[in-house]
C-alpha cells in the first residue's frame, strides 16, 4: 500500500483530502499538522479526536512554533516587512515552514506521495508545491481539490455518504489564526469596493481606555513589555497580542499580486504583529545610519514579495539575512506606545544607541559640532555638481 | 547702495534679519514672502502692515502655489512620498518652491545678495544655499542668525533698541502652516521618549463621529471629493484639510535623517496629505502591475529623501518625475475612507482600470483563466532553479 | 479550413511545422517571416523560392527594422544594457518584435491559431507564448516541436518522406543572426569550461591594423560615425558593424539565467552593439550627474532581464523608458574610439554637455569653484553621522 | 613641543610637509607610511634613508596589507566590484586603511594633531579627513598643501632654501602603484578627450604571445593559480600580477564622480585585479541563483561608491559585506583564462556548484526536468498579470 502524508488541518477540504485519498486513491494515509502556533492544545486535541473517525492510517502534530520564529518572524521583524505596507505575511509565511517539516515527515516515513488540500486560485499550491519539488524532487503531490475543481457541495456530500460527520455549516468567512495576525477571506474581500464588517474579525473589540506599554528590544528582537522580560519573544508577542488585540488594532484588507499574476484581497487582524513591527522601525529610525535605513528598506520590499511567493529556499533569502541580521547590533532599548480603540500612536523610544543625542547638536536649534563656516562649506560643495550641471547646460529646474 | 533679496515671513528671525540687514549692514532690503499656501489673506495683509513699519525698500508677496503644487505635491502624491513611512516632507518642501522664486525675483530686480534666516542646526539653511548657489552661482548670500549664532533673547533686545514692537512672547511650539501639512517643532520633539500633547497640533479634534468620504482620482491626481469635481487639485486638498483635520487624523511625530547627518524629530498635523497618499496607494495596488508597484517604491525611498535634502535641480529627479508621470496613466478611480478620531480606514476601491477582476478568476476561490495543470507546470518551472540549486549543493534551507 | 499563422524562417524546425500543419494536422498555413534586420533581400528571396515548395498556403515578409529600432534597441543603448554585464541582448529581443507583428497579423486575417517552432528548453517559447496569450487570449498556440519532441533525424525523415528537398547538412553551430548582433550556439557553449573556436564566429578576422573612429550622439541616439551623418540610427549601426566587425570586435560567451530557470550559455559576436553601449556609456559618464548614473544602472539591470524574459508588455517596461528618455537629453557629443584586433579601447569624448570642465576645477590638481575651508567643512559634516554613531557605539571599523 | 603624525610617502608634498611642520609650525613630526603592499622593502628603505635627512622626529613603516586585504580587496572582489564598471578602486581604497592605522598610530603616541599632503581638489583629503574626525573626534588636522595652496615651483623652493636635495624633476604624471593597481594621471587624464600614451603605463607590454591560465576560487576568495595553491591571496594576487600585466591588460582611463562633485579622469593599470574580478564574477553566474545575482549587483554599485568615497566606516558597510560573505558559500572552482596583449577573454569554469548541469536540461536543446505542458503552464501564469491589463486596458504595447 503506498503511502501518502497529508497536510492536515481539520477543515472541510483536508478531511475531504483524507477520505478521498484512502477511499478513492487507495492510499495509507498520514495526516500531520504542523502547528506553527495557531493551535491551541484544545484545538489539536479536537482536530486530533475528529481525524479518528476517517480511519487513516495515522494524525500527528508536529511543532514548529520555535523554528517558525527562528527561520521567519525574526527576518520580518529586522526587515520591517509589511507587504504593501500594509499586511505582515501573517499566515502565509507559516506554509513555507509547515512544508519544509511536511517534507522532513514524508522522507522519514519513506512516504510515496505528499497531499495538500489547495485549490488552483490561490498561492498556498505554488508554497506548497515548490517547497516539496525542491526538497524532495522524486516525491509525487497529490491536490485532490485543485484536480477536481469540486464545490463545497460535492465536497459535503461525498463526505456525508462516507458517514462522515462533521460541522458542515460554512462560516461567512475563511479564517487563519497564527501566531503572526490572523487572516478573515470571504465575501467583501472578493469585492474591490467593500470592507469587513466589524463582526468579521475574530477578536471583538472590548478595550475602550487607552493604555500605554513599552516593549523592548534587544538586537531587534522583542524581548520584554512592560518592563518584563520573556523567556523568549514568542512569548512576549502571544502577550502583546492579548494586551493589544481587544482594542482592535492591526485590522486591514490588504490587496496585493498574488503570485499568479491576479489580484487577492484579504482581511487581517494581527494586534501584535503590527505593533512589533512598527515599534521596531522606529527604533531602527534612532539607531541606525541614513543608508542602512535605505537599504534595509530596498532589500525589504524584495524580501517580502519573495518570501509571500515561496521562494524561501532561494539562497538570495539567506545573503539578505545575513544582512538584516548584522544590521541590528545597535537596535535595542525600549519604545513606548500608546493603545487605542482600532489604532495607536508610538510615543518614543528610548536607546543607549540613539543617535539623536543633544552632545552633537539639536535639529533646527544648535550646532555644537560644527560651526556656520562649516555648514556653508558643506552647502557649497553639496551642490557643487548640480551646479556645475546646471551652469553648463543653462537649464533651469 | 548694494540691493538685498530677504527670504521673509515676518516672524523673530526675519524681522531681525530686515532691521540687521538694513540697519548695520546698510543694504537696500527687498522682504519677499513666497507664499505656497500657508498663508492667508489676512495673513498676508497683517505681514505686510508689519513689515511696513521695519523701514525696509519693499514688501512683496509672490504666489507659487500653483507651482508648489505642479513641481512638487503632484509628485509626492504619485510617489507616495512618506519620508521614513510617516512624514509628508510638509514644509521642507515648499523651501524648495521658494528659494527658486526668490532666485528669479533677486535676479530681476539685480540684487548684489541674498539673505535668509535659517539657523545652522536645520536642514532649511542648505536648501536655500543650495539653490541659490546653483540658480545664481555669483550673488553672495547672508545668513545673519546662522553667523552670529545669536540666542532669541538677544534678537529681541536688538529689535527693541531698534524701536521695534511685536509680539515677542515665545510660543511653547515653532508651528510652520502649508497645505500639505502643518510641523510642530520644539520642546517634546527635541527628546526621543517623548510625544506632543494634543495641545500642540493646532487643529483641535471637534469631530468624534465617524464620516465615509470619496476621493476621485484621475491619472493619479486628486480631482474630486464626495463626488463633487474640483477645478484645481490644491483645492480639492484644501476642502479635504476642512473634512479631516478637526478628527486629528494625519497627526504623528516623525524622526530622520538631516541633511547634516544629525537625526532630527518633528512633530506635524497632515490631514489631507496623509488620506490623499493612503488613498492613492491603495489605487495603485489595484491598478499597477506588481513590478510597477515595486520600482515606483524603490525610487521613491530616494526620490523623497533627495528632495527633502534639497536636492531638487538634480535632473535625476526629472528623470524620475517622468517615470512616476507615465505609470499614473490607469491611476484613476474612487477610493472610499472613513473617518474617524485620530484615525481613518480605507474601504475599497472603484476603477475600470482595476486589475482585480472577477473575470479572470477569485484569489483562492476559482481560476476561470487557467487549469490546474497550468498551476502545476508554472509552479514546476518557477522552481526549477533553486531545485536545481538543492540537489547540486545538497543542503537545506 | 482553420488559419494557422506560422512564425517561419526558412529552417528545419520552421519547415518541418509548415508541412505538419498543413498536412498532418489541415491547416490553411499562412508562413510570416517578421525581419527584423538579420536577413538579406536575397535571403528573404532565397526563403520564399523555398516556401513556394511546400504547398503552404502564402509566405509573406514583414519588415518591423524600423519597429525594433524604435521600441527595443534606442533603449537597449540608452540603458547599456548587458545582460550579466556581458550579452548585448542581440537576438533574444527580436522575439518581442516579431511574435507582436506575428499577432498583428494573424488578426488582421482572422486566423484560428498560431504556431511556432521553438522547443521546450529554450526561451522563445515563452517568448512568443506570453505575447500570443496577451495580445490574443483567445487564439489557439501550436508548437509542434515543443510537444513532438522530435529529434532533428524524425523531422529530416518527415520531410523526405513529404518530399521535400533542402540542404540538411546540420552546421555544427545555430548561427541567428541580427542587427544588434549575431548568436552562436552549440557544441562548446552546451559546456561550462570551453570556449567557442575562432571558425564559429561567422566573420573571419581580416583587420589588424589599429583604426581610430568617432561615433557621433545626438539625445543618446548614435546619428554619426566618423564626422559623416546618417539618415537613421539603424545605418550609423550597420556601417558600424562593417567596419568593427573584421577586427573580432564583440565576440565573447554569455552564460545567464533563461526564463525557464537553467542557465543557459551561448555566444555572440556583436561589434557594433558592444562600441555603441560602451560608447554611449561614456559619453554619460562625463554628461550626466552621479545620481543619474547610479539609477539608471539599478533600473537597468531589472530592464534588461524583464525584457530578456518576454516582459516587454509589462507597464513597467514603459514607465521605466520613459524614465531612460528623460535622462537622454543631455547625452550628446562625439566619442572617440580606437578598434584593434579582437578588442577596443576608448580614448575619449568631445561634449558641450560634459561636467568635466576645467572652468570648476581639476580633480586632484586646482580648487576654484571652492576654498579649503569649503573642503574641510563639507567632511566635517559628511561625516558626521558616522561620526556620532562611533562616539555613542564606541566601536571601530 | 606638539606632537604631530604625518601621513608620509617620500614624494614632493609629504616631504614639503614634514619640513613645513617641523619648521614653520614647530611640531615634533613623526613621520608614518602606512605600506599597503605598494612599496617593495628597497623602496622603503630608500623613504626611510631620505627622511632621516628632513630633521623630523621618527619615521614608521606600517604594514597593512593583511588588513587591506581582509578589510578591502576581499570585498571588492566578492562585490565584483568596478567603479563606472571600468575602475578597480586601484588606490583610492589603500587611504581607508591608512587613515585607520595612521589614526591609532596617533592614539598610540598621544599626538596632537595628524596631518597629510592632501590638495583640496581631490577625493583623498575626504577619506582622511573624515576617517580621522570619526575616529578621533579630538584631534587637530593639519593639511599643508590644501591650506597654503601652493605651486609646484613653491614647494620645491621652500625645500631647496632648507637645505633638501631630492628629485625635483616632475615626472610627467602622478604614479601610485599598490596592490590592486597602479593609478597613472596627469597631462592626458586632465582633458576628456585624450588617452593615455602607452608609455605613461608603468608596465611595458613585453608578452605578445597568447597565454592560457586557471584561476582557482574557493568561497569567492582567490586561492590558486595554474594549480598551485597559494598561502594567502595576496601572494596569489601579486603572482597573478607578474603574469598578467606584461601583456598591458587591465589598462585603461576611467572618468567618474570625484566626492566633492566634479568629474575626474584617471589612468590605472591592473591586470591582476580587473582579471580577478572578471573570472570571479563568470563563476558566481555559473554559481549563484539569478536574484543572488541581482541583488549583489544592487548593493554593488552603491558599496563601491560609497567605499570609493570615504564612507568605509559606516556600519552600513558592514552589513552588505554580510551579505557578499553569505553569498560566497558555493563560489568555488576553476576559471580558465587566456591571456593575450592588451585584452583577455574568459575561457570557461569548473565547479561542483555549476548550476549549468546537463542532468536537468540543456538550454534550447532538450528539457529533461519538466513537460513541454509544463512549460505551457507557466508561460500561461507568467503572463497572467500582463494579459489581464492589457484586456482590463484594451492598449497595445
Amino acid at each position: 500500500m503506498k503511502k501518502v502524508v497529508l497536510a492536515y488541518s481539520g477543515g472541510l477540504d483536508t478531511t475531504f483530502c483524507g477520505l478521498y485519498l484512502s477511499k478513492e486513491l487507495g492510499y495509507e494515509v498520514h495526516a500531520v499538522l504542523v502547528n506553527t502556533g495557531g493551535f491551541s492544545p484544545e484545538e489539536l486535541k479536537a482536530v486530533g479526536a475528529k481525524s479518528n473517525k476517517l480511519g487513516i492510517a495515522s494524525f500527528t502534530v508536529i511543532n514548529r512554533l520555535e523554528e517558525f520564529y527562528q527561520k521567519v518572524i525574526k527576518f520580518l521583524v529586522f526587515g520591517n516587512i509589511l507587504k504593501n505596507q500594509t499586511y505582515p505575511l501573517s499566515v502565509s509565511t507559516e506554509r513555507i515552514v509547515q512544508a519544509q517539516a511536511l517534507a522532513l515527515y514524508a522522507k522519514a516515513i519513506g512516504a510515496d506521495a505528499i497531499a495538500h488540500g489547495s485549490t488552483g486560485a490561490g498561492n498556498d499550491q505554488v508554497r506548497f508545491d515548490m517547497i516539496f519539488q525542491i526538497l524532495m524532487p522524486e516525491i509525487e503531490i497529490i491536490t485532490p481539490i485543485r484536480d477536481l475543481k469540486l464545490s463545497r457541495e460535492e465536497e459535503i456530500e461525498f463526505l456525508k455518504a462516507q458517514g462522515v460527520e462533521m460541522d458542515f455549516k460554512k462560516s461567512k468567512y475563511s479564517i487563519n489564526k497564527g501566531i503572526w495576525g490572523t487572516s478573515v477571506g470571504g465575501a467583501e474581500t472578493l469585492t474591490s469596493n467593500q470592507y469587513l464588517p466589524d463582526e468579521a474579525f475574530p477578536t471583538p473589540i472590548s478595550k475602550t481606555e487607552a493604555e500605554e506599554i513599552s516593549l523592548t528590544f534587544k538586537n531587534g528582537e522583542l524581548i520584554g513589555l512592560n518592563d518584563q522580560e520573556f523567556a523568549h519573544p514568542t512569548e512576549a508577542i502571544q502577550t502583546l497580542e492579548k494586551i493589544a488585540s481587544p482594542f482592535g488594532i492591526g485590522r486591514d484588507v490588504h490587496v496585493g499580486d498574488t503570485i499568479i499574476g491576479i489580484k487577492g484581497r484579504v482581511g487581517f487582524e494581527a494586534a501584535a504583529a503590527i505593533i512589533v513591527i512598527k515599534a521596531h522601525h522606529l527604533l531602527e529610525k534612532h539607531t541606525l545610519t541614513k543608508w542602512q535605513i535605505f537599504w534595509k528598506n530596498q532589500l525589504s520590499e524584495f524580501y517580502g514579495n519573495h518570501l509571500h511567493e515561496g521562494h524561501y529556499l532561494d539562497p538570495v533569502m539567506r545573503n539578505i539575512e545575513a544582512m538584516f541580521l548584522d544590521s541590528q547590533q545597535t537596535v535595542s532599548g525600549k519604545v513606548y506606545a500608546k493603545l487605542k480603540p482600532e489604532h495607536f500612536s508610538l510615543i518614543g523610544i528610548e536607546s543607549p544607541h540613539d543617535l539623536m543625542s543633544s552632545k552633537f547638536g539639536s535639529y533646527g536649534e544648535m550646532n555644537l559640532a560644527w560651526t556656520a563656516e562649516d555648514a556653508k562649506g558643506f552647502t557649497k560643495i553639496l551642490g557643487n555638481q548640480t551646479a556645475i550641471y546646471h551652469q553648463i547646460n543653462k537649464t533651469h529646474g
